[in-house]
């Protein structure tokens, strides 16, 4: 089958690769039908080591199940299903509280024998914990906003479920990316009043607004944190939602949470060392986020996007061939698209 | 009056300084019955540069009402009264949200013109906001219990409260200090049946044991944070209470914090950057804590002390005069004395 591979800092291609094979009774095999690039896909992007074997790509897709070992109960042949970001067992007791991205028995894609999702098929481990079902058909027009829940959507709703976000909280998104978007939207549904949305790329922040952001500021570092002061008479936000993953970003989240505030961060954080002195400990600030249990939060999101009450899908600007993926990568690093389907 | 002033590190002296007097009509005078020498003002003692004007020491204190300003409402000459380690209008909105710290209208003692509570009296301003009155005799055998709940009892709470312990959550507990020993004490109260207590000071981890502790690691480091680990099938605690403030009491708290679990810090740190990269964030760990709105405290714990359901008095090992102050900071220095009350 043809799959995407990284080889080093800008060095995607499409190559043949052997099929997947059920390898475990609790394994599935499911043929890709929507797949994605991620924005965490650009940090290899820029700065892989070059790797003559390569590594697959892709964490996020949409399937239909092709066959399924002897222990799989709760999906079968056929069915259109939806793959989180991580696989798990969902039984475990970290599944049990939360973490799905932490069990015990579970893993990522891409990594330790397992495929990406940038291919034609991929082996699903653990799949009665990992894949959900989507009561859809495969042409559905659904097809993108359920490809969201694999990850930028409930890697949204995680950022605004970990910071606390409700009607009664202020909000500030840091990240225009897919993530940040859904971010907003998800701190909309949750019932926020009043998001701030920093992003300085107009058409991502136009679509923010139409997801709920109510102020837009472009602006970045002292100037950006300045700006969202004078729009909460000096004090901040309740809640900071950061989606990006550079230290600049986590710089303004400290510089626009309200005292007790929260800082969330679903961007995979590019740095180990970050303040964490006076400036967070002295006005009670609370540091959270990490991976999202998409898993955990899919049955939640889901029947939101089955009846149209969200729209996430609206993320993607731009649908590519699985042979054209090296280019996706390329336009989603020039800006050129905010987030690029992949049809295989 | 007499007075404790820190002129530099290791250099404390009880000095001749002017009566303290009403200056603004939310003021009041209180005279010292009883105060205390806390971990934090160990900090200064270590690395304060020489200033020969010196600074007023003591934010800990228990004291009678001698004065009211016109419009002091809540407390009158004779009571006897706690105050919280920072005085407030504690109705301020951020007050209201349980932030007293933080107030709009509030400070810290020894800084900005108000004087510290290792003295014979001093003013408080906003006395409405920040004395709470207490219904017992100066001579109460309560009276060191009381004096907790101008810090250190309230500030183990807090830290157990910020982390969200309760009967399901497992504890740890890094540091034998006072506010370590109150947060072993704090997290019982709150329901934890198990609480790992980490401290290499054997008289306090058996008074730790008896507030609560069901197991005591002595070692540190990566030492200590195996320990943990195989203390609970290796996967750590799903609170963990810095009560420290230094670097390698925040690693042993990365190291010891269960999936999902939280971080939460009272030790005032003595850094700035710290680890905050996938250790944090790969397993979904939540830092938070900060100065304890002692003042949103003190309503829920009175009654317990008053009651003698927890006895957190039973830090203070040692008893000095006011003139004696300068050695309770050497004896706490050398960890002689675990906590010194100090009687004007």
């Amino acid at each position: 089958m043809r799959a995407t591979y990284m080889f080093g800092a800008g060095d995607v291609r499409v190559i043949d690769v052997p099929d997947p094979k059920l390898e475990q009774p609790t394994d599935a095999i499911v043929r890709i039908v929507a797949a994605c690039v991620c924005g965490s896909d650009l940090h290899p992007y820029h700065s892989m080591a070059a790797d003559e074997n390569g590594k697959p790509m892709g964490h996020e897709f949409v399937g239909v199940v092709e066959e399924t070992g002897a222990e799989v109960r709760t999906v079968k042949a056929g069915d259109l299903v939806i793959a989180p970001f991580a696989w798990q067992d969902n039984a475990c007791d970290f599944c049990r509280e939360g973490f799905q991205t932490s069990c015990r028995h579970g893993g990522f894609w891409a990594a330790g024998g397992i495929g990406g999702g940038q291919a034609e098929a991929v082996r699903v481990p653990q799949a009665d914990g990992t894949l959900v079902k989507a009561p859809v058909e495969t042409g559905s027009a659904l097809l993108p906003s359920l490809l969201t829940l694999s990850d930028v959507f409930a890697t949204g709703h995680h950022a605004a479920v970990r910071a606390g976000v409700n009607a009664r909280t202020t909000v500030t998104v840091i990240g225009d990316g897919a993530v940040g978007l859904l971010a907003v939207l998800s701190a909309k549904r949750l019932g926020a009043e009043r998001i701030i949305l920093m992003g300085r790329h107009r058409a991502r922040t136009d679509l923010g607004c139409e997801f709920g952001a109510t102020d837009v500021v472009a602006e970045r570092g002292q100037e950006g944190i300045a700006k969202v002061l004078e729009l909460t008479s000096g004090d901040g936000t309740h809640t900071v939602l950061e989606c990006v993953g550079h230290t600049p970003a986590y710089e303004q989240a400290l510089g626009v949470a309200r005292v007790g505030g929260v800082i969330s961060r679903v961007g995979v954080p590019q740095y180990t060392d970050g303040d964490i002195g006076w400036n967070l400990f002295g006005r009670n600030l609370t540091l959270t986020g990490g991976p999202a249990p998409v898993r955990h939060y899919i049955d939640e999101l889901l029947p939101d996007v089955l009846s149209g009450a969200v729209d996430p899908g609206r993320v993607f600007d731009r649908t590519v061939s699985l042979e054209q993926t090296p280019d996706a990568y390329r336009a989603m690093d020039a800006r050129e698209a905010l987030k690029v389907l992949v049809r295989p």
